[in-house]
């Protein structure tokens, strides 16, 4: 009993003294430790009222006038250069819309044509994200490239005079890994190759200094970290030096330089909006832009050491609660460097441990086959969340017979 | 004055027998006679508060349990069921995602696929809405193919040995005129080619008949005479004898066969959802499926009859409050076998023209330079609106100094 008393003051103790404890009460939560907002993003508060105004008073009375009068047209651009600051881009490079699938498309082929010529092979992460994967085949195939699977760690040695792209995870969906974008994309420079980055798993949980590591394209998903709702649009980063010659694969209307023109010729826009493609998803997207006033004032560098604080506070707690006879395994990694901002635990029986933890009120996601994952959203989660995840996953593996003895 | 009574009378006469009239109340409208449903359909009135109910309970209370427990996941087939019988297709081969141009993409590709080997032509109507011969231009060039535009009209003659496939549109968005779906795509057969039908401006305004006429592959926003919203996602059919072989080339994680796997190769799911990408943008998705009740119960024979009507009626009214000399030119065509659901009137000073007509409650659109676009929804469109649109049009084109006389 005294360990459980121990972790539990612990905890009191960090959330006290927690600079962003107060962002929790912008969230509607309830009594669930949500640790699954790394797949979807809890709601912030003030939505549904903003979402209600956009479709009773912007689409309902205003109609077609929206377009220009409630600023739907620019939108894409303008809640992209909301997410710049969040991903150290500088205003003007980010566009929001389509799925994050659909912009690894876009990055990807756009990438091979900014590639020097002759360069004809595609690295990607081996364990990325399946989609990544797919879509880079998909993009391999119609551009005449070799699709190379490699791990991050080997990057450095397959990249060669072929290398035209290199497309990587921030991090690991499923181990939690936090990859090296800085040195990477020094690598691929030095190669002669361009780095995509997928941000899905990083943006909004920690720095990700895009302009300041020089990355060439990125993309990245919005309704995870960001808050912005079940399938909110995703975005794509086009780094400056290289809009002039972004070649779309997607070259959708409105992406025109004069899209109500309606030529039959294709003239690409300046800038960011060159990335967009078909009319915009107003209702998805305008509830991204409201949900994203929840980092106004918002540090990236206090919301870094609070995930580590957590996800180094919930370990210790699975360490101390859990026996360490091997029923649950991190294969998440101990170094600060090397970790975003989930913690993934090997364990057997996995599927229904989770299930049994989400009925207990710790909801966190499995990873077949046998990964527990739980992610840490530094806005909303505490560190008395962090306890109590442990505590109930030791007393979940105790009631299946696992001899797990937890105070209290 | 007489003649103004007479058409009032008369608009007032066929509003009390139109069997949709009841439909309006539906929607939220005021005194705007709304002719833009063709660009923005207008908002059904439930839609809010079943968004409302989708944002705080099943994003903000069950969070990622509505993956499943609300449906979510399979929302895109689901969607696409509805939407099925308003275009003459059987369950299983509509899903609902992305936007038109990114489904125009999926078609094109995937229908160069389909063709025999050694065709390597895409035909693409030379008038057709622009996002679709950008589209087009793009999947040709990735896959080796040579773009003919072709005006619809010529197409059976340019239909050839090395035609893989054909894109045309069932409505011109600028003139409103209605091609020959059954004809064309039998002309495409005949050739060995496939046919790829662009629905934008004929879903929800008359019958489209895809299963009946032996189509191939088609897309179409629902943001227009299907009333889904600003933006809401487009849809893509791909008719069962070609699900088998339908092959995407943008294949995300949500069309693979086992999308939890999450497994490295990829390996597409049967059916419809074979055509999903990424993960699906559901508040702007469910909104449309909520808008999609509107239609419960209504025959789309019915719907295409009042459209006609509608249309007629506006172009006596024109033709009898706009002095004949010219002032305005219709661009639809008078044959009802050749019309779709507007009536587009070119005229001088059409930009300044609208903005005025805009300024008196009568809502149409500009297509550049010279074109006053008027679109007649049937569900929520009436006479009265017709002729009060085509006096003001009178008004505005008298205090322009055109001389027009109108009675009253």
């Amino acid at each position: 009993m005294s360990e459980t008393r121990t972790l539990t003051d612990e905890a009191a103790a960090l959330d006290a003294v927690d600079e962003l404890a107060g962002r929790r009460a912008l969230f509607a939560l309830d009594d669930t430790v949500y640790l699954d907002g790394n797949s979807l993003g809890a709601l912030p508060r003030h939505v549904p009222d903003r979402l209600h105004d956009v479709i009773t008073r912007e689409w309902g009375a205003l109609r077609i006038r929206s377009w220009d009068e409630s600023g739907w047209w620019t939108a894409p651009e303008r809640i992209g250069d909301r997410i710049a600051p969040l991903v150290g881009s500088a205003p003007g490079q980010v566009v929001v819309g389509d799925s994050t699938s659909v912009n690894v498309f876009k990055a990807v082929v756009a990438a091979t044509r900014l590639a020097a010529t002759g360069r004809d092979e595609i690295l990607v992460d081996a364990a990325t994200f399946p989609t990544d994967g797919y879509i880079a085949g998909s993009a391999a195939r119609l551009t005449g490239h070799r699709l190379v699977p490699v791990a991050p760690a080997d990057v450095p040695d397959a990249l060669g005079p072929r290398t035209a792209a290199v497309l990587l995870n921030h991090v690991d969906f499923r181990t939690g890994r936090l990859h090296d974008l800085p040195g990477l994309t020094a690598e691929a420079h030095a190669a002669g190759a361009l780095a995509v980055w997928d941000l899905c798993h990083s943006a909004g949980a920690l720095p990700v200094g895009l302009d300041a590591h020089g990355v060439d394209l990125a993309v990245g998903c919005t309704y995870k970290y960001l808050n912005g709702g079940p399938g909110s649009p995703a975005y794509l980063y086009v780094a400056e030096r290289h809009q002039g010659a972004f070649d779309s694969p997607l070259p959708g209307w409105t992406s025109h330089a004069d899209p109500f023109a309606m030529t039959s010729g294709y003239a690409p826009a300046e800038g960011a909006p060159r990335g967009r493609v078909g009319t915009p998803d107003i209702l998805s997207m305008l509830a991204l832009d409201a949900a994203l006033d929840v980092w106004d004032g918002v540090s990236m560098a206090a919301v870094r050491a609070k995930s580590l604080a957590l996800t180094d506070f919930f370990l210790e707690c699975v360490g101390r609660y859990v026996p360490g006879d091997g029923l649950v395994t991190s294969v998440t990694p101990d170094a600060h460097a090397e970790r975003g901002s989930q913690v993934s635990l090997r364990c057997a029986d996995a599927g229904p441990v989770m299930t049994e933890l989400v009925a207990r009120g710790v909801v966190g996601d499995l990873r077949r086959p046998d990964v527990l994952r739980f992610g840490f959203t530094p806005l909303y989660v505490g560190f008395a969340d962090a306890e109590r995840a442990a505590r109930t996953l030791a007393e979940v593996l105790a009631d299946r017979g696992a001899g797990v003895v937890v105070g209290d």
